[in-house]
């Protein structure tokens, strides 16, 4: 008998159990019983019970075994039921705050996008986003068909681990906000989580998207700036206050770059961001991210040379991602999704006579799988690690 | 009664609390029992024997209690015997490979350096390093005091998480040499560990130097290349193959940069390592590395002025480790040791423009403590690491 199987009727014990499963469920979907029990090591009888405190807590359902079992999945005694969790019993809530508007977004367990809204904003100072964003969420909230169970906000800036300040967000003209308590403040009772948006889309991709079962990856979108976030070792890279993973403020282009809105000089983001790719189209310099998009769907050959200084940079940029990270994969979102298809030959170029031999050959570009929810879910799962830390007391509170 | 309490009685628990024990006593030095009760959780009972099982296995010993208790060390019933680590009973070898030397170790538990050698090699082909390696270890196992339990090497190149080859060390001019085969060849029934020295030298800092208690720290050692390692939340960042953490080959000058020994441009360590130093004080571009160091001790004003280029360039990418990694520490050995404090004015300038403001605000820049013996202790390290997983199955085996 396991030192686990050992403990299992210890109080303590039985809330580790309990949310060890449900992590399970939250991240993989339905499955069956008996796949429970071989994940968990634990015994048939023990996850019998702890899946029915699950359900009590209106956290998963079970379905009646069907009898015809899964091809190629091998039956052992009587068929095991299925075990879902269930989004519409348990919720969070996730925003994301972009530079011309806020999503905002009912989020089940399991990673279901129940509802989801945008609400578009004229100017960007902190107070009246807050104020609707608040509003947002607590309508949504008011119509959740369960128990919400928090808030999760994403915003594009450099973000204070601790208490959700955003020290600097160059794209809305922040510099030290305290938005996690502006928006606490609204919404008196709620637990308010404030997180890097690259980070948020890293850790969905991470966890429900192309970058599923990598322990190592980055993930880099580029829209005016350049977000980011980084996985190592299966877990978030977060540095002393949370402000890791920076990568748009990488120097790529030498102390004679361009200047940055950071400040400083020759930045990522400066030579592959949404200006850099409209100077590279040959585009007015105020053209809109739409026109961006279907210039680069229907670039030509002249489009591509104009690009190639950016491809270069590019490049160059994940050549330094390669040697510091040694990643298996570089998830490329937001406009790059656009721009690296157009210019994939170049960029890989660039990249692998940057890289040393021995991680270049081990990392793999990818797109990324969950598009615009990517940020949301990542948001959402602020509020998910603490809910999958202790589900007892997060459901019975 | 604690969980781990309750199961102190098990086997694998039982080897899992004396791990726990050896670990503290290991990374920590002596202390009393008492302490060590404090730090487990444990009873003092439970600790007791522990200490007892350890010390039947050679690797500590227990000193009486003083009478007189130590200054503000409040004393609860009997004085608390003193528990220390052996570093004469349990040993392992460890070794650095240089480029014009090969420096051998025997390191105690604890970390003592019991005796220490340096051979000189003439040529860098694999197989006469292998052969002079092995004979000097072997050597000093012969005469070592107690167990020799394996032996770490670190070599100045990038190499692999899994069997030790080293993949590209371009100072020794090696690609893709087995040399963790080559050596295991020669010393049959030792557990030999290559690894990287940046990697060496940063555990080393971060366990016993400069850096101890800070979860994340970025160590970076300028000698003709700059290696570096890298220590995220407590732990080595190793990447999907061990290659993560090359830092030399950052792309700091943009791509108009100097071509790098890895075949790349502008690398950081085109413009902070020897070659740029040398450069930078007007010296002969054959300058032994002892000149460039008595003349970087005895700049003037010209000298700072000449390096005015290499500060700038190390500034640059001390920025970009600090937007990468949000450390609170970075720690500058190798030459970075005597440079620094030449031009530190300049270096902090250009790093302060260049990083965010969050994360610089949070970062030291440090002088490591261990001086010449950090590669080697971290090279041990990789051996002990094993070790106090489960002392029993090494200590008895």
């Amino acid at each position: 008998m396991s030192v686990r199987e050992t403990l299992a009727g210890s109080p303590d014990v039985r809330r580790t159990n309990l949310a060890v499963l449900l992590r399970h469920l939250h991240l993989d979907g339905p499955m069956r019983r008996a796949e429970l029990t071989d994940r968990s090591g634990l015994t048939r009888s023990t996850v019998a019970g702890l899946v029915g405190e699950l359900g009590r807590l209106g956290a998963v359902e079970q379905t009646a075994a069907t009898t015809t079992p899964t091809a190629g999945a091998p039956t052992r005694g009587r068929p095991s039921p299925v075990v879902r969790p269930c989004p519409l019993g348990v919720q969070v809530l996730a925003a994301e705050v972009r530079v011309d508007a806020v999503e905002v977004a009912l989020v089940g367990l399991g990673g279901t996008v129940l509802r989801r809204e945008s609400h578009r904003t004229a100017a960007s100072a902190p107070e009246p986003i807050a104020d609707l964003l608040a509003d947002a969420v607590t309508e949504l909230a008011r119509a959740a068909p369960g128990r919400v169970l928090g808030l999760g906000v994403a915003v594009p800036g450099v973000t204070r681990h601790d208490d959700g300040a955003v020290r600097f967000a160059p794209n809305l003209s922040w510099r030290d906000v305290a938005f996690g308590r502006l928006l606490a403040a609204r919404l008196p009772g709620t637990d308010v989580r404030v997180v890097n948006d690259g980070d948020a889309g890293a850790l969905a991709e991470h966890l429900r998207g192309v970058a599923r079962g990598c322990g190592d990856v980055v993930f880099v979108e580029g829209e005016v700036g350049v977000g980011s976030g980084v996985i190592v070792d299966g877990k978030p890279l977060v540095g002393a206050g949370g402000y890791a993973g920076e990568l748009g403020h990488i120097a790529v282009a030498g102390l004679a770059g361009r200047r940055c809105r950071c400040g400083s000089y020759g930045c990522w983001e400066t030579e592959i961001g949404l200006d850099a790719i409209v100077r590279g189209l040959g585009l007015d310099d105020d053209a809109h991210r739409r026109e961006v998009v279907d210039a680069l769907r229907a670039a030509g050959p002249a489009e591509v040379a104009g690009l190639d200084r950016v491809a270069q940079h590019l490049g160059a940029g994940l050549a330094t991602v390669v040697n510091v990270f040694n990643p298996q994969l570089i998830v490329l979102g937001g406009l790059l999704r656009e721009l690296y298809p157009v210019v994939s030959a170049q960029v890989r170029r660039t990249m692998v006579r940057g890289a040393l031999a021995a991680p270049a050959e081990q990392v793999r570009l990818a797109l990324p799988e969950l598009g615009d929810d990517a940020v949301l879910l990542g948001a959402a799962e602020a509020v998910w690690q603490r809910v999958l830390l202790d589900p007892v007391a997060a459901l019975s509170a």
